[in-house]
């Protein structure tokens, strides 16, 4: 099964076709650039060098976040525009759960961490044995404080992986021993891991259509945050305030 | 420090871009599409993708084999060609040992296999151990029978990578069950990782001028081991006849 995977969720951007499970290709990019300058281009240029037409893909995924709102937006934007005019089934896919598919292979537990500013992160934990991912705990949107309580519990390697790695590795190294930083290659979001894990929802018959695919952001934009705090007294950055599928 | 990496010594090509450990962009294709066609145009998009002037670069790496006799050429073509016109220092790495460098973070024994036909592979072992590479045994070209006598001895996991990982693991599965198959998206060469292994060689001392850069095809072409045959009752395929550095 021929499946294209775009990947905008936070600085880099990238575009994967696989065949099942093999990389057919993979354009990869984290620079300063706007995603809404590559991304695009990226794939065009993917389907054109491995002479795929659009035609013979038969999957589209991209990962629906946690991430930056623009990022995502520009990937969930490109993959269903590209669906409806295809009338091609999507998968989307949690942006931390693919960060944990980089690390297929590893034996131990995959912990995603994603800088969410505001002494937050965005985080997953999923176990990683004999080349398959499992998943351990749902995304969420937590203090550091309270991801280090998290970690404490447990036996097996920890490994890092994501934009929040080693910001999270270098605050809590010295109580952790046990936590490891995934490799520099492996760190960051991949397309092709996006692809992987959307083979294996799809499979699980969790395919959607164009319009069913909607981001996923565990908290409010920041200026509606600030709005709520200061019209209600509530508190837009605690996690209760989490609102997933919000577009 | 800016490296330029090509890899091109099998079915895959890729190119990548590294400041220092980190990857700024990699673009990798795994098609039956001629390297000759892909490789050089993948690199000059990378560099402008990433507004990245050739004169900025501080390095260029290459694989210089074992692998396909064209395919080993037209990377080190390519990069003989900009070295010589930049002047720009150049560093060589091994395909075996930049295929072992796609599975750092993993703990145990990189077995690099390249399917070398005739009954035989290109090989070389590799612990991996906190993030690290450290080469165990030399590249050879040996029988499939005598990797398996090798593989037998010691007790850690061991990792197959490269295109012939898949043949040996079928192979050899039962066997040796500590046997492992990189997982698909680590499996092939990429340029990273040549980057990678090559910023290390070139902190060690072994940066060469492109006069000096040569492919290392570890047996002769077979043309010319049919000869040898003919001619004077020697044996071709052997290892025995292994030549290094032969241009």
């Amino acid at each position: 099964m021929k499946v294209l995977a775009l990947e905008s969720s936070a600085v880099a951007a990238s575009a994967a076709l696989l065949e099942d499970q093999r990389v057919v290709g993979e354009f990869f990019l984290s620079t300063a650039q706007t995603h809404s300058q590559t991304l695009l281009p990226m794939a065009e240029q993917l389907l054109s060098d491995s002479k795929t037409s659009f035609s013979q893909l038969e999957l589209l995924a991209v990962s629906t976040g946690p991430g930056s709102f623009t990022g995502l937006r520009i990937g969930l934007a490109a993959v269903k525009g590209m669906a409806f005019g295809g009338d091609k089934p999507c998968v989307g896919v949690s942006t931390l759960e693919a960060l944990a598919y980089n690390l297929r292979g590893f034996e131990g537990v995959a912990v995603a961490v994603m800088d969410a500013r505001c002494q937050q992160v965005y985080t997953a934990r999923f176990a990683l044995s004999e080349g398959r991912v499992e998943r351990l705990s749902p995304d969420e949107a937590i203090s550091l404080e309270e991801l280090g309580k998290v970690l404490e519990k447990g036996e097996k390697p920890l490994f890092l992986v994501g934009d929040g790695a080693e910001m999270c590795y270098n605050h809590f190294l010295e109580k952790l021993p046990r936590l490891r930083l995934a490799p520099p290659h492996l760190r960051l979001q991949r397309a092709s891991s996006v692809g992987a894990c959307a083979l294996e929802h799809y499979a699980a018959g969790e395919g959607v259509s164009c319009g069913e695919l909607v981001p996923v952001y565990l908290r409010l934009p920041q200026a509606e945050r600030e709005l709520l705090k200061r019209t209600s007294h509530g508190s837009g950055d605690a996690p209760s305030a989490a609102v997933a599928g919000k577009e």
